[in-house]
């Protein structure tokens, strides 16, 4: 079973906290008042909107994001919890 | 009968619970705030703006997708429901 | 007496129930938080926006169309009560 | 004295009940929420955006016009009292 | 001293009651709920936007228009007052 | 030191009461709502959409401006204090 | 650990009032409604939209900038505090 995202759609999993130490040692402190969190991309839509960078391009299934939690709706699938955000919440790519 | 969705509208038929859990294994949790649903696409409007993917390349009847259940609008004829979404309101296309 | 919509309007004349029902088939549920309805279309804009079907390419006179009633104007000629849309209210085209 | 619309306005002259009924036969419902009314139209303005109908080819001085009365702004000149709207306060021209 | 205008801004001076009636004879009713007034045009920006007729072709210095109050900045220079309105704001100019 | 303003800012000294009428003979009445000020530009960005004049031909260094005081940003540097503003909120240049 | 930031983002640690003021002694000052905060660019996002300056030649990692702190979003990687920003929070750079 897969999901494939529409348009400027992405679906990540959620990393807890013992996952995102080891990510890169990023914490994103509690205090923050809109708390971003770290996701695994698990797949990318085919946005690519004229004068701008086509989505896939930027994120990929399998890197690291750093995400506002806004924006993000969450569905199961084999068990599996899965959060599908647009582009504008992803905020970066752990490299 | 048969309803030609506008311009970027696509008509879904709800799958319910137990069909949902059959369509993939997908289970959409009680406590997500905006729930998000499952639908069978019937048919897709001939939208296709200019940078952007046709949605008939996207999305086609017999599709099962994830949308938001924000948008829908109900009608029923045949005595079967149906559902019409805009294509934002579609976030995956189960595959 | 004829009425000319202005750009991407369109008018019709509400179907009444027993109407609805003839039309083939089509019940519109009492309970949906936005009640939508049907209508037959007199007269269409000429609107043809860049990167969009022309409007007149997808409704034409005499069709039975969905459509949302929140933006609709009504008008009174000849005896006739007429609602006047705009092209995101039409939801779908009965065929 | 003469009034030159700017842009996308366009000035009218308010029909009155008694002139409307004999504009075609066309009567507002006091019943209708925003209550649209009839107008003769006096000057058009020059807009023409890219990707859609020079204004001026949808409406002429003295045709008659439905119109929204939200947006209209009313100035009275050499006794004449003169109603000045955007395109989008026209619904419709009678013909 | 002089005021350029910036980009789609219209620098007029207000013209008073007694100057309104001889300016064509207009009279901007008391009743009106967004009470329009009468200007002359002192200086006028050199927008241009793509698709849409430039600014100073559409009006000139000298000219007399009818304006929207809400937008108006009041600034005052050698013991005149000018109002600074934007192209919206300008409903008409008197010919 | 010096600060280069991003895209479409401005930065301005603000003109003291005494400064203003030097500059010009303007005064700004107490009595405006929103009431502008008066600055002298210290450094433009590079601003230049499609279809309008590029912001440094209309506005340099050195030039007094009319501006509306709503978007103004305050910063001190070297014991001097700037505003930096957007585009719009500047309505004129003194010439 | 690095952080790629997406489309329009830039990404900065904070400069502490100390470091403020050895950075071009700039003082933001108490006072301001919207206080604007100092920060050191560490990485910039692609975005490059049509009729715009690519983001990238405005603003470099190692760049001190100006930015309204609204927009901000914080996270900590490696010890450090990184604030995630849009182009449109940064009001200008110190050269």
């Amino acid at each position: 079973m897969k999901l494939k995202p529409m348009d400027d759609r992405v679906i990540v999993t959620r990393l807890d906290d013992s996952t995102e130490k080891s990510a890169g040692g990023i914490i994103i402190p509690d205090t923050a008042k809109e708390k971003p969190q770290m996701g695994k991309v698990v797949a990318v839509g085919s946005d690519a909107p004229e004068g701008r960078t086509p989505l896939q391009e930027l994120v990929k299934a399998g890197d690291t994001v750093v995400f506002a939690k806004y924006g993000a709706t969450e569905v199961k699938a084999d068990g599996e919890t899965y959060l599908i955000l647009s582009r504008s919440d992803i905020l970066a790519v752990v490299e």
